[in-house]
């Protein structure tokens, strides 16, 4: 055998196809192994995003979250079932690798910020070569999208979860030049209140699937209605307000 | 003129030529003229970046900073300065616009986040067609050089910049699960004793040129100096110490 198993970490960027890196395609192109994460009943949306770079004949290796809708992710039972379910994938994934395999895991946007990935990596990375391809994430396709510019200078930039509860929300995003919000789904009505009560609600702007063909962008306060995917994001420029 | 005028930002990723986009590699190639800033007395870093995708006899137009070494960033002088060059940047790339010619800026990492690009991106987009083009940012390239798993689920992830009093830097580095510190240059004492009395000194890493040849990358407590250039990083990962 010629080749060292080898552990990589894909990014394949927010969903445009050619948004992916010339490394990216390279690694796609040599890995003996693909392997993506998907969601019972989806096609994995990293996979689509790379579909044209993928060798014909090439091994592939999906692992399919478990049907967790039924269970409430605040629970012991969904937290046992992931753990379980992680466990489990990167067994798959070393057995590739003790094979002697490269095994390359496609992940959309960056690899190492808040991506599925990492659930393989920390539980690899210590015991086989690992190399992680960094990414374009999925907030600079959705600011790039709006052409807005983030953040300049001295500007706090902050990521937070809309799981947060309200007045952790409103003390962030008032905290902030620069923010994003992340997992909105139905916490949308909280994130205007909070948005509000910050004094940021004016300048956010709610994105749908940035830097695809559907997407949808437009002024928080012109959404009329509180339906968003848990992908989509609210951006609150910072900078521009200061120009 | 079948070609439309048009402003191109464009990403080319945090150091590594191959972390540029396939979307960045064909503005390049259909670009009429390639604009990028540049350092007085320096080449420009997103010019090398790119060195192997720019047409052979393409116009380039340089945005040389003036030197400002000599001024504090902090006094009106500098301000003048800066926005005088800003505008007069500005007004370089619209002649060629004004001429019908689209013009690519090249920027290191994301156009949006902290570039310079920026600058022109509010004085000209309003006036012309203008795409943006995502990149890899000089931070993903970073934690993903050193294979560290920044953020996960539901935490809250900061990118605070160093120049800012020390009491603040505690604040906010005690307040998020997962930060980036920039902007290190003199700053890096202040940066530890924030740090430390945060709580977050034992997990924090330092990063310079972290995509290339030469990267510099330890526990931040290994670091036996003071000497940190400006780019380097300070990355404090969040997930990893919970997993």
């Amino acid at each position: 055998m010629t080749k060292t198993a080898k552990l990589i970490g894909v990014g394949v960027g927010p969903g445009d196809p050619e948004l992916i890196t010339l490394k990216a395609v390279r690694a796609l192109q040599e890995a003996d192994v693909v392997a993506h994460f998907a969601k019972a009943g989806n096609a994995s949306n990293a996979r689509a995003i790379v579909a044209s770079h993928i060798k014909p004949g090439v091994t592939e290796l999906e692992l399919r979250y478990p049907v967790t809708t039924e269970i409430a992710t605040n629970t012991p039972a969904y937290c046992s079932t992931m753990r379980q379910f992680y466990k489990t994938s990167a067994r798959a994934v070393a057995a590739h690798l003790d094979a002697g395999r490269s095994v390359a895991v496609i992940c959309e946007g960056d690899p190492l910020f808040y991506g599925s990935y990492m659930h393989l990596h920390v539980r690899l990375a210590k015991r086989y070569p690992t190399d992680v391809i960094a990414g374009v994430t999925g907030m600079s396709g959705c600011w790039s999208a709006v052409g807005t510019p983030m953040a300049q200078g001295n500007d706090v930039f902050t990521v937070v979860p809309a799981t947060l509860p309200e007045s952790e929300l409103e003390r962030r995003l008032a905290d902030a030049e620069s923010a994003v919000v992340m997992k909105l789904s139905r916490n949308l009505p909280k994130v205007r209140r909070a948005l509000e009560r910050a004094g940021r609600l004016d300048r956010a702007i709610y994105v749908e699937r940035g830097t695809m063909a559907n997407a949808v962008a437009m002024a928080l306060t012109a959404k009329a209605d509180e339906r968003a995917p848990y992908l989509a994001l609210v951006l609150v420029p910072g900078w521009e307000y200061r120009a």
